[in-house]
C-alpha cells in the first residue's frame, strides 16, 4: 500500500493524496454508512483520473468514485479497503451556448455554481435537489438524480447529451461519448447508460447537457385536499390546465404535517386541517398569464369540490414559507425518533395504499408513519419512524415493503438508487435474463470488477 | 432456405410468411434501397418473435426488423438474404394511464394511430413526423425519431419508460427492460440503449413511454430574415420570450422558397423577400395568453430590427399554408432533379456556413443547393441538386462534406441514422476506443451477430 501512496504522489503531486483525517470521505452526510479506506485522491483533470485507473487496473485495486458524497445509498462510500477517486477537484472548464442552451463542464462542478453561472445568461440546470449546494454535475448524472422539478422537465435522460468517461482498464481509456451537439444519431445512444450507473462503469469527468430557459416568473399555491383519489384528480387537472407551466406537484400528508408541527413548529398555511396537502408550483414567461392559470385552477378545483382550501402565495415570502413545509419534512421526520427512510414509486392506485398497509402492518410499533413526496411522478418517500432502532419494527418492514412495492408494479428506488443499503432488495421483481444482461454490460467497460464493488452490480 | 420456411410457417401459421410479392418490404419507400429477400415474416406477439429469432439463432440466419419502413438510411431493408421480420402485426395491447400519463403498447402501432387514441385522452405523442401515418413506434424507438417538436418535448430519451425487446439469441430472450412507471433507479437504464439502435441489438415489441398534454392553442407565425445570424437572434429571443410555449422553430433559405414556388407553385405568405423564412410554433392550454405572448415575440424582432416583416396565422387555413411550405420542402427538391439529401447537424455558428461551403464548391455542377431543416435543434437539411445523376458533382460533395461536418463539430446524422447509406462514414470523427466499446456491446445482445448485419455496427 506504501508503494501504491508514491504512485498515486506521483501522478498527483503529495497534494493530491489524503491519507489523514479521511472521515468526511469515507463516512456518508447522514453517518449511516462508513467505510475504513485509507487514501482519498484528488485529480485535477481527466489525465490524472486516467493515470489512477490505468494503476488500478494493474494492480487490481478497487476504487470508489465520489462526487459531492449527498447520496442517500451509501454509493459513493468504501466497504472494505477501497481507494476513494474524489472528483471535486475537476472543476475547472465551463462553456455554455446560450443560443441552443448547452452547457459543457468538468464533471465535479457543483450543482448550485452551476446553476447560478447560468442564471445571469437567462438559463437554469433542469433540475432542483434539497442537495444542490453540495452534490456535483457527475454525481448527479451518475446517480440520474430526480428531484422537485421533474415533471416539467424530464429525468435527466431528457437532457444528457454527451459524456467524458474514464474506463476502469489498464490503459485508463478516456472515451468522449455522444457529442456537443442537441442530435446525433450517428452511434448506440451509450452516454445514457451512465445515468443512474452509480459509479460502476466508468468515472465521469465532463457532461455536456441542455440547460433551459430560466422561469421569469415562479408561482405556488398550497391546496388541502380530503382524500389521496381527489389529490389524483387534481394532479389531472393541473396537467390539463396549467399544462405547460406546471413546474411541480408534491404531496405531505396529515401525518407529515404534524411532525413538521411538533418537531420543528413549522404550521400549516392553511387553515383548514386535511387529510391531504398539495404542493402546486407554475414556472412561466410571463406573471399576469401564469397568475390567470393558477386562479383558474385553483377555482375549478374549488367548484368541482375537489379541494377544500387552496391558498395562492401572495409574495415571495408567502411561497417560501409553503416550500419551507415541504422542504422541511426530512428533517421533521429525523427529530421524530429512529427513521426508516424509503425513496419508492408507485402506480398512484397503489401509491397512498402503502402508507395505509404500512400503518396497519406497524401497529403500536411505529411511532409516526407519514408520507410526502413527488406524487406528480408516482414517488413516495414514506418514512416510518420509532423512538429507537427497532428490530422487531426492522422485521415487519422487511424486506414486506419492498416485495410489497414490486409486487404492485412499483421500483424500490425511485431515484435515490441501490448503492449499499438497497442491495439486499435489489433482485427483487427483475428477472435473471435482466441481471445477466447488466453483469454482461459492466464487464465490458469493467473487466477487471475493480470500480465501486459491493454495490449495485 | 425450404425447411427454413417451413419452420416459420410452423411457428406463424402459413398467413405468417410471405414469399411472394415481397417488394413492399424489400424496397424502402424512395425506392433507393432494393434488397434481395426472399421471405417476410409477420408475427402476431412477443412469443413469436422469440421463436424466430431462436429458430435464426441456431441456423444462423440473419435477420432484418422492419417497422413501418419509412426510414431514409436503408436500415430496414435487407442487403443480401436477410429474413425481414415485420412488426407491423403486432399492435393490439394498448393501455394508457392519463393521470400520470404513461403509455404502454404494442411496437408495431403505427404513430398516428396512437396519437389519435391519445387525443380522445387529452393527451399526445410527443413527436411528430412527416411519417406519422405510415412509421410504427417500435421503428420511432429503433430510430430515435426526431422531427418538428424536438425544440418543445425533447428527443424520444425525455420520454422512454421501459422496453419489451426479445435477442437474438438461441433462446430468443425476452426481455423486460425498465419499467413502466415514471422513475425506477434500481439498475442500469438499458431501454436507452436501443434508442437508435437500428435493429441491431434486439427486436422491440412492446413500448411504454410517457405522453404530453394535448395543446389546446397553436400559433404559428412566418418571418423574414436577412442574415443567418439574426435568424439565430430570433432563436435566442424565441426561447426567451415564447420560452414554455415554444414549439417549432424550422426554417427554408431563399433557395428552399425559389423550389417551392418553380417546382410546385407554392408562395410564401410573405409580401417581402428576403434571405431567410423562420417559422415558429407555440403550443399552450390558452390562446388568449399564446397568443399574447406570440405579438409581443414579434413586436420585439420587429422593433430590434431583427426581422424585415413577419405574418402571425390568423386562423388554421392560414397556419396550415405556413407548414406546408415547409412541409412541401422535400417534394418540391425532390422535383428539382436528382438529390442529394442530408441530414447532419452543426452547431449553430456553422449551420449556415455548410451552405455557403457547398455552394461555392460545386459551383455550375449543382441546379440548386437549398437548406431547410430544425434549426432550432442544430439540425440542417441540406440538399443539392442536379439535373441528374452526376459522378463528377459526387465526388466534389463526398467525403468532403461529412469530413467539414465531423471537422466542425457536428454529427453527419442528426436523426435519420446510419444505417447502409452513411455507412462508409460512420467511423468519421470517431475514436477506435468507442467504435471497439460499440462492438462489445453488440456482441453481447448478439453473439452471433444475426442482427440487421452489414449496417450500422
Amino acid at each position: 500500500m506504501e508503494s501504491d501512496v508514491l504512485a498515486f504522489e506521483n501522478f498527483l503531486g503529495k497534494e493530491g493524496v489524503l491519507k489523514d483525517d479521511i472521515t468526511l470521505n469515507t463516512t456518508d452526510w447522514t453517518g449511516q454508512f462508513k467505510g475504513p479506506g485509507s487514501v482519498v485522491l484528488f485529480p485535477k483533470n481527466t489525465e490524472q483520473v486516467s493515470a489512477i485507473l490505468a494503476y488500478c487496473s494493474k494492480n487490481k485495486l478497487a476504487v470508489v468514485p465520489q462526487g459531492g458524497n449527498t447520496g442517500l445509498v451509501g454509493a459513493s462510500i468504501p466497504v472494505h479497503d477501497e481507494v476513494v477517486l474524489s472528483l471535486s477537484k475537476i472543476n475547472n472548464s465551463f462553456s455554455f451556448d446560450d443560443t441552443m442552451g448547452i452547457l459543457k463542464c468538468d464533471a465535479g462542478f457543483i450543482l448550485e455554481d452551476l446553476d447560478n453561472k447560468l442564471a445571469s445568461l437567462g438559463y437554469m440546470v433542469p433540475f432542483d435537489l434539497g442537495a444542490k449546494g453540495s452534490c456535483q454535475i457527475g454525481g448527479n448524472i451518475a446517480t440520474c438524480a430526480g428531484g422537485i422539478r421533474l415533471i416539467r422537465y424530464g429525468s435527466l435522460h431528457a437532457h444528457l447529451l454527451g459524456l467524458t468517461v474514464v474506463l476502469p482498464d489498464e490503459h485508463g481509456t478516456v472515451l468522449h461519448l455522444g457529442s456537443d451537439i442537441r442530435k446525433d444519431n450517428t452511434s448506440l445512444h451509450t452516454p445514457h447508460l451512465f445515468l443512474g450507473s452509480e459509479g460502476q462503469l466508468g468515472v465521469i469527468t465532463s457532461v455536456t447537457m441542455t440547460a433551459v430557459p430560466r422561469p421569469k416568473s415562479v408561482q405556488s399555491a398550497m391546496l388541502a385536499v380530503t382524500s389521496f383519489e381527489k389529490c389524483c384528480e387534481v394532479l389531472k387537472l393541473a396537467k390539463s390546465s396549467l399544462s405547460e407551466v406546471l413546474s411541480s406537484f408534491e404531496f405531505l400528508d396529515e401525518a407529515t404535517m404534524k411532525c413538521l408541527k411538533t418537531n420543528l413548529d413549522l404550521h400549516s398555511v392553511l387553515g383548514t386541517p386535511s387529510a391531504f396537502c398539495v404542493l402546486v408550483e407554475t414556472s412561466g414567461s410571463n406573471e399576469d398569464h401564469d397568475m390567470a392559470k393558477m386562479g383558474a385552477f385553483l377555482d375549478e378545483c374549488l367548484s368541482k369540490e375537489l379541494i377544500l382550501d387552496g391558498v395562492l402565495a401572495g409574495s415571495s415570502a408567502d411561497a417560501t414559507k409553503m416550500w419551507q413545509l415541504r422542504e422541511s419534512a426530512p428533517l421533521a421526520v429525523s427529530r421524530d425518533g429512529y427513521v426508516y427512510k424509503h425513496d419508492v414509486s408507485l402506480p398512484l392506485k397503489n401509491y397512498y395504499e402503502l402508507t395505509n398497509v404500512m400503518r396497519e402492518r406497524c401497529g403500536d410499533l411505529a411511532k409516526s408513519v407519514v408520507t410526502y413526496g413527488h406524487v406528480g411522478d408516482g414517488n413516495t418517500h414514506l418514512n416510518i419512524t420509532s423512538e429507537k432502532h427497532s428490530e422487531a419494527l426492522e422485521n415487519l418492514l422487511y424486506p414486506f415493503l419492498y416485495e410489497w412495492v414490486v409486487a404492485h408494479g412499483g421500483s424500490i428506488s425511485a431515484e435515490h438508487g441501490i448503492g449499499q443499503l438497497k442491495l439486499p432488495y435489489s433482485e427483487l421483481g427483475k428477472q435473471p435474463e435482466e441481471r445477466l444482461l447488466v453483469k454482461k454490460l459492466k464487464n465490458i467497460f469493467d473487466p477487471n470488477g475493480i470500480l465501486n464493488p459491493y454495490k449495485m452490480i
